[in-house]
């Protein structure tokens, strides 16, 4: 799925991830964690090779053992807590032949933070308060648990604690510049730029800048595909070749681009939408809010969006958005004609700056030889200028027909803006 | 996290999955097949003892063979497309000694699948039609690539494509009748009911219930909390016992179970109101259409729903919903007498049987003292009857938030349905 042109050379330290914790064996959580770190050590030059799952226990100390055998470093997430299957600390001091040593200013700590919160601690809080001899402590504010680094001559191994909320700050502010200090000459300088591009396959986006990449240097190039859409990434040792891809990346895709680095559509058309003062109103059929569901996901989005309407029925349509009657029976609610409509209604009803309409069908049923399930139409009104439509057939599961749709209609009002 | 009383005896037969993808591991996709087929087969009486993510190539052949010196069943996911770095049907051959066998009507169902969506098919497919000596080939209707399973004495292997939406009724159409039919003699019967509850925390639920099913019999009582929400699970060899104790939890719990088994709120709410005839319209604020998104999501929502608004500025709720200025003016747009109007607009705009509103304040900016951030109002309006109003304080993450505030007003949508 990664197709490397060149394999950038600082990727030499072997890491392992270990996620513990019989709740993600059982099908109850999704591991996050995995995404979360590797997408952080690969900005450090670093990928993860081997990820493993076993449940709280004794198994944690097997597959450590197992981790060190052939890695540099071994992240270990969850079993950090007080109960007795929180077993991961007594796994590190076993699989790095290291007793456990009472620290009693970790104590002292989660005793304060009991206190705040007006909650009697119990004596097997003790054990977060046990480091394998040697380790470095990572400090957690957002729970009881400290992390742990434990290292030998071969490989370092990072204990974190398993809740999200704890893992990622600890991850971030403590494991991460203690990473990039331990291994100071070992990580060289790592450039990397992400592409977010709509509307262009995966092998469209290979032949229009691979080959040309590959003219500029050493830059690995990888492709991540997602419904509709595709996430280009650059990374190198250089900083100038990787700007000169990426100059040669925009000139090729254009405005296809929809953001650079990690931001989202949504996003992207907040940020936009705030920065040149315009509001932006919905008026959705077949994408059923989503649209607005998405832009209201965005902090302060309330400056740029008022007003949104899920016109689900035909009546709705004409007496919420003051569509004629005779047009949607003479196109039909899945039209160029009632996109065009519900936009420019959209836009007088909410006095907005650009309004995006969705129409069309969703599936499963509903669909038509003439307009089958998938096909969907799109509107942008705009306060000066005119009105554009849209087709397109996107057809898929509902939801995501559905979420493909809404990131059409958010590109169509980014490039509005734009 | 699972709260085992009784650990159900027929676990007994080792369970290891393996997913292949360099794009898992460099953190691109989130592994989600995991917590599918363990729950899934959790149902059967199995566990998943450990998972092992791997890039794609050769560390798929050690994976195996590792896996295969421990499990009776192994699941592989991914690695069995066209292109050169698909090689999990290679890996099984050599991890089980077989010869790869070409099979023709494989090949022959894969071009009849390129010309019906007029592509030309390129020879990489054939790769897609060999098949390891004495396996079995699972039926691929979404895609190109077919299923396998390969035994021998031991294991049993299940190859299965990475894409989600080929694996999943791969998995359930053909794979699961398999190892039901193949394993008769080992699968004793287990039964297992699942309950959703919300508004009821997760040691709250496990007050009133777990001693109780204890002195039933022979159960094994799981939870699986989400913010707002868990989760309960029984599960067990005696069918009576788990009815007896199925009857206990509903009536401990009573109306805070929304549903029974694996339904989602929003379905939950769309067959309560087509079964009744009823419509639903929807007047949002802070949740900002995600409630009439969650609801278009299930298939044949149009029979239910048909007006929605997302009433984000003040104005809107006055120009859309016939709010009175000075309402909003003596309470503010967070108040239970503007969920009420709203409610009541969107009720008499829609003519619909049900409306519900939202509006409250999702952070991160907008709280003050009186009304910090996470304060929310619930109005349901109804044909027939009073208009009900509920203040709640939800505060957590953005997304977090919305998504809490939407189930909360699903369920009194669910309430007003039963």
């Amino acid at each position: 799925m990664t197709n490397g042109l060149f394999r950038v050379e600082c990727f030499y330290m072997r890491v392992e991830v270990i996620n513990t914790g019989t709740e993600l064996l059982l099908g109850q959580v999704t591991n996050t964690h995995l995404n979360f770190l590797a997408q952080s050590l690969f900005g450090l030059g670093l990928r993860v090779e081997r990820q493993v799952s076993v449940p709280d226990g004794v198994a944690i100390v097997e597959a450590l053992k197992d981790a060190m055998s052939r890695a540099e470093i071994v992240i270990v997430t969850g079993g950090l807590g007080p109960t007795s299957d929180d077993i991961t600390r007594d796994a590190a001091a076993e699989a790095f032949g290291r007793k456990l040593i009472f620290h009693p200013e970790i104590l002292d700590g989660i005793a304060a933070k009991f206190s705040r919160r007006k909650l009697v601690m119990n004596e097997l809080q003790r054990a977060q308060a046990m480091v394998p001899e040697g380790g470095t402590v990572l400090d957690n504010p957002n729970g009881t648990a400290p992390g742990l680094i434990v290292e030998n001559d071969k490989t370092v191994a990072i204990l974190l604690p398993g809740p999200p909320g704890e893992l990622r700050p600890m991850w971030e502010n403590e494991a991460l510049p203690w990473l990039r200090k331990r291994f100071a000459d070992k990580l060289p300088p790592i450039h990397e730029r992400t592409f977010r591009i709509l509307g262009m396959g995966e092998t469209r986006v290979q032949i229009l800048v691979e080959e040309k990449i590959k003219a500029i240097g050493p830059i690995e190039v990888g492709y991540c595909a997602r419904p509709g859409e595709v996430d280009l990434r650059l990374i190198g040792p250089d900083e100038g070749l990787i700007g000169a891809a990426a100059d040669l990346v925009r000139t090729q895709l254009g405005d296809h681009i929809y953001a650079e680095g990690h931001e989202t559509m949504e996003q992207v058309v907040v940020r936009l939408a705030r920065a040149a003062r315009k509001t932006v109103a919905t008026a959705e059929s077949c994408t059923g809010g989503l649209v607005a569901s998405r832009i209201t996901n965005v902090p302060h989005s309330s400056e740029m969006f008022r007003y949104g309407w899920v016109t689900y029925a035909n009546e709705a349509k004409m007496t919420e958005l003051g569509m004629a009657p005779t047009l949607l029976e003479k196109h039909g609610a899945v039209s160029a004609e009632t996109a065009r409509a519900m936009a420019e209604g959209a836009l007088a009803r909410a006095d907005a700056d650009i309004a995006v309409a969705i129409t069309g069908i969703a599936g499963p049923t509903g669909g038509t030889v003439e307009k089958p399930v998938g096909l969907v139409y799109f509107g942008v009104a705009r306060r000066q200028g005119k009105t554009e439509t849209l087709e397109l057939n996107l057809a898929s599961a509902r939801e995501t027909f559905k979420y493909m749709a809404s990131q059409v209609a958010l590109d169509l009002v980014r490039r509005a803006l734009s």
